[in-house]
């Protein structure tokens, strides 16, 4: 790091006007005097500080790590260092997948400190799916980011020397890694302080998830997979309120949670997300079917997302596999290409299962532990919030413990829809 | 690194005598004058310089790594960073597995050469099995080294962040791991310059090797395992090369390919070491039947080596499992112990599938690519020597292709023992 971490200030509006009028790049982007600068802190994720900065010319974001977890407050600190590993993830990603992240303006490792452009007039696609939005360019831009990003980090488009040395790279990132082994992983499944879900409607359901052993060893076994499968470098954290979007554009923001982890993790949460905001839309309707154009995109784009991930994913590989793994030499001639192309199109079977496992992972989490999203949060009504959280949560279970009942994404999408009309018992 | 690179310099007889006498502890532990004291080179090694030292009171053992590989010559460069892993791995291993490896008496980074513990009358446990000897020990204590040594270093006894921070300790060390994915995963099923094998007998099975595209699919398997999942700290060569015996004792030598990899491969490596010198014995007996006892010791050595290996690698989960991997907090009560006892069982027989598949390609590797080994080398007939290599190889493309035909270390021996009695034809 270039400065010392003693050089570390929280930077409020005063401090941050300074500080950014002292970077002349920055100054001549944003024009005008700086005291006529509009600050907005506009964070609301769980770690950080983020400001909109605004001038006479034009206008950036400003991300700023917190020594402590926003969401839960100074008791649970958090390294500082995750702006480092943010920034390291950015740049990979800018150059693998450009025009996909946010453009990179100024990384003060010191303050831990990130300025990028200002994504105007994006919004967290999480809103949007929450108010019903369709977006267009989705399918085509999240399923490009996640090919370029895994393929060329993985085995398959790198030395093996390459591949330890971006491991090595971020394993400093363990205190993130360990908030998702443990709000994930761990806690649902047990009793813990910070869980929490619908109540009384779910009580049921939790002490059930908390009983059920085979469950247990499922989310075990993902659990060891996400710690020790290093496939490739993960984003860590996708899942719709890490993309912004508007019809036209896609961005991936916030990739603090980066590290090299198995490929299933980030695909899994993007499906993942997609079949909350699905079987939230029934909560969120003010007249039965009103949703129905809505509902019918999100499973459509749930299976897209998976079919042109797949199909980019293996166009990579069949293009471009310079890396280690599975050395061309050894499938030379007709019957050598023949033989490759069945065994890619194992290894994506076996990609997809992990998908699956890791997308019930990312459900349950959101439905019992710490950390809830907006898709189920916002429908007001708390028995109608549970129908839509225990139908989330029935697919969850049938795709952790069944894997082999999902071979394709179809599969997935038919038991969704079939839980669209499911009626719980409270 | 203490001293920098630049002070790296080859020390012979003269300057290596000079500079163990300016070490005080190794001075005192020699005695005498040094003039007086015996320095013999005795590398047999592919890499290394090892040098042993004896004084008026004591004995030592030096090894000092050359910047490239000994076997073939400074056309192949290799790091002498290597020495430093070496160390690394020895210290940790001394910690885990007290009394199995030698002890460290000085390392100098710079030099990158060590000085050890003379192990006298210890001789390599290779030689010893072509002399038809066997070690009563051998079973008790390379169990409890491969136990100790893989279940410390995995997620199973440490926590995540431990865990990443030792794979990032060993990662620069991939100079070493390539050789490995080369010469093993990769060379013997390709035509490759340094390949060798006993000709004519063995050219059609080469050739078979070079044009089977279910075994090229199943060793890229196994080389995208050894390189993406860091499952424990690896000895990385653990072969009966590294292994020195007495009756009454066993040391684990040489770590230099340590690293982060998948447990199987060490265990493979003992199991594959074990079963070619079995295959090796009728090429070595004067008269039939003359080495029954050491052959069925060896089958019998297979057989406990796996069985001894797995129980007390269970029992250290079982007693002291503190790691972030299957957290005890989610198998708590009687329902639970009994879930996770099946998980740790299903657990080991993944394992179990994995070891018989690395020890299938450790053992074409000797007999078909750059590094053999005397168990067969030492067969002076060819013709005598690639019978009980083709008895060897059969073996092995039948663990490399058919895992599910050996759910058993007893299925292994089984068919090992029928293999004995196979004439190829030639």
């Amino acid at each position: 790091m270039a400065q010392g971490q003693g050089d570390y200030r929280i930077l409020h509006e005063a401090a941050l006007r300074d500080y950014l009028a002292s970077v002349a790049d920055l100054k001549a982007l944003l024009g005008s005097e700086p005291a006529s600068w509009s600050i907005t802190e506009v964070g609301d994720g769980n770690l950080n500080l983020v400001f909109i900065v605004k001038g006479g010319q034009g206008g950036v974001a400003v991300k700023q790590a917190l020594p402590y977890v926003r969401l839960v407050g100074e008791s649970w600190p958090l390294p500082l260092s995750r702006a480092h590993y943010e920034y390291l993830a950015l740049s990979r990603q800018a150059e693998l997948a450009p025009g996909l992240v946010p453009a990179l303006l100024h990384h003060n490792e010191a303050l831990a400190l990130t300025v990028m452009e200002l994504l105007e007039p994006h919004i967290i696609m999480r809103k949007g799916m929450v108010a019903g939005s369709q977006y267009p360019r989705f399918v085509d831009d999240i399923t490009t980011f996640m090919a370029r990003t895994l393929f060329f980090t993985s085995d398959l488009a790198l030395s093996a020397a390459e591949k330890k040395q971006g491991i090595a790279a971020f394993a400093g990132n363990h205190a993130l890694c360990k908030i998702t082994e443990d709000l994930i992983f761990t806690d649902p499944y047990r009793i813990a302080e910070q869980n929490r879900w619908t109540t009384p409607y779910l009580d049921a359901l939790a002490a059930e998830l908390r009983d059920d052993m085979d469950l247990h060893v499922a989310i075990s076994r993902l659990k060891l997979k996400f710690m020790a499968s290093p496939e490739a470098l993960l984003h860590g954290d996708l899942h719709t309120g890490s993309i912004m979007v508007t019809d036209g554009e896609t961005r991936v923001i916030d990739p603090e949670f980066a590290f090299y982890g198995p490929m299933g993790f980030d695909v899994g949460a993007v499906l993942a997300n997609l079949l909350m905001a699905y079987f939230a839309s029934a909560g969120h309707e003010r007249s039965p079917g009103e949703r129905r154009a809505f509902e019918h995109w999100v499973l459509e784009t749930v299976e897209q997302v998976w079919n042109a991930f797949a199909r980019k994913f293996l166009e990579l590989w069949r293009a471009g596999a310079v890396g280690d793994a599975y050395p061309a030499s050894l499938f030379a001639g007709e019957t050598g290409a023949a033989r490759l192309e069945a065994e890619r199109q194992a290894y994506m079977q076996r990609l997809f299962a992990d998908t699956v496992g890791f997308a019930a992972a990312k459900t349950i989490r959101r439905i019992f532990g710490l950390a809830h999203n907006i898709d189920f949060e916002l429908i007001e009504d708390p028995r109608r919030r549970a129908i839509s959280e225990a139908r989330a949560v029935r697919l969850a279970r049938m795709m952790m413990l069944e894997a082999g009942a999902f071979p394709t994404i179809a599969d997935v999408t038919a038991a969704a829809r079939k839980l669209r009309e499911w009626q719980p018992e409270f």
